[in-house]
């Protein structure tokens, strides 16, 4: 057994090989074994390997083709159904069709997802995040049949590598720890903390490829923009609303 | 190095011993190799030692005495604080003032949170995260100085353990798994997914002591209320607004 957290890289290609039984279950454990509040267990995993179903994902994750390529999509749902399905049926009064038990189901399951991902890595499996999940969990909900308290929150696929990308480089620890209490950032701390990524080859060749002036419009203008930002979170907060949870 | 994601057992009673510096430098290490969206790493965590800080913060997590005994408190927060700053120093337009933008931070912060849980537990010390981050989060938001698009989503306190508690049951790895797409539950199979939990000594006497008829009863009335979910819903609420994450 391996500790994968050093070495995780987000893989983008795989092989077809399948993932042996014994070995997705290990996975599917090692969600389970993540802390969950007051042990409620507030999440599913819908484990999708067909291809009809990979195919209709694929739309909802903006055609990355590793929705198809893997072998094995999760996507990680909260999941306050079967909790309340289970106090109806014991004479409780479940009263979780609010935001906060939404939040508190997401959070039990991001922690599994990324048990999950560890303990796929530790078996030389790889993994990537689809973040187009909540960009995209009305589909979703649609695609997978996704009942009254159930909101989709996170997607891996998984699969053996079929490539060897590079550790991915981080900030330095110190831009992100505050001791204490949080230390606003000032315009010097900003330039320490950005520019050894800035003088990376790497990112500035996306500078030029998008013919921007700098790293930060190729964010803003490019890949997270306020325009998209804010109708995805018309989209996906209607999703919760749709799925019970503001009422 | 060992593999922790199987022996975690929430700890809740610490011993006074430190962490030594190059243990809690792995830890930072460890959640900044977690997934995160785009590379933009949008959280920060915030450290806190200090006798009257970890004061301050044990009443915003309900007097629960590990976050005083515990050496360590470690409050992980969603932050396009950092990443908009740098965005207004780069001549780049930030639009990250939005739910979607909240939401994608709070991943990026559990993931993290998750990869330092399992490491500290590889150097053999003990977690709990408190789930009362979000109830609290305005009061956090003050004690720590959370400036805008900061939201604190977990805190985990992390020491060296002082009791060694059995592992927790969970549910049958049926109850939370799907295959292909989501499949409701009957009235069956909740039965038969909560039995064993049901059946056992610890949580019937739950019910004796709260002098109810079922454990879901225990969950409804006593320790995740409706009156108080929804309660904590509108602060938490007005904490992504206050903090500048809903316009």
């Amino acid at each position: 057994m391996t500790n994968s957290i050093f070495t995780h890289r987000s893989i983008r290609k795989y092989k077809n090989d399948e993932i042996p039984a014994n070995i997705m279950e290990l996975i599917i454990e090692a969600a389970t074994r993540a802390s969950t509040t007051g042990n409620m267990q507030l999440y599913s995993i819908v484990l999708s390997r067909d291809e009809n179903i990979k195919n209709s994902l694929l739309s909802c994750h903006f055609n990355q083709k590793m929705v198809v390529e893997a072998p094995v999509v999760m996507t990680f749902c909260a999941d306050f159904n079967r909790f309340t399905l289970w106090c109806k049926q014991r004479n409780a009064k479940p009263g979780y069709n609010n935001f906060l038990s939404f939040f508190t189901a997401a959070i039990d399951a991001l922690l599994a997802a990324q048990n999950a991902c560890l303990e796929a890595e530790n078996h030389g499996l790889g993994i990537c995040y689809l973040g187009t999940t909540t960009y995209m969990a009305n589909k979703i909900i649609d695609v997978l049949n996704l009942p009254q308290l159930v909101v989709p929150i996170t997607t891996i696929v998984v699969g053996y590598p079929d490539e060897t990308p590079d550790l991915t480089d981080r900030l330095p620890l110190e831009a992100i720890i505050h001791y204490e209490t949080y230390t606003n950032y000032t315009e010097n701390s900003i330039n320490n903390i950005y520019q050894q990524k800035e003088n990376m080859e790497l990112y500035q060749n996306f500078v030029k490829e998008n013919q921007l002036e700098t790293l930060a419009q190729v964010f803003t203008d490019k890949r997270y923009t306020q325009k998209d930002n804010e109708f995805f979170s018309e989209e996906f907060l209607k999703a919760i609303k749709r799925q019970g949870f503001m009422p």
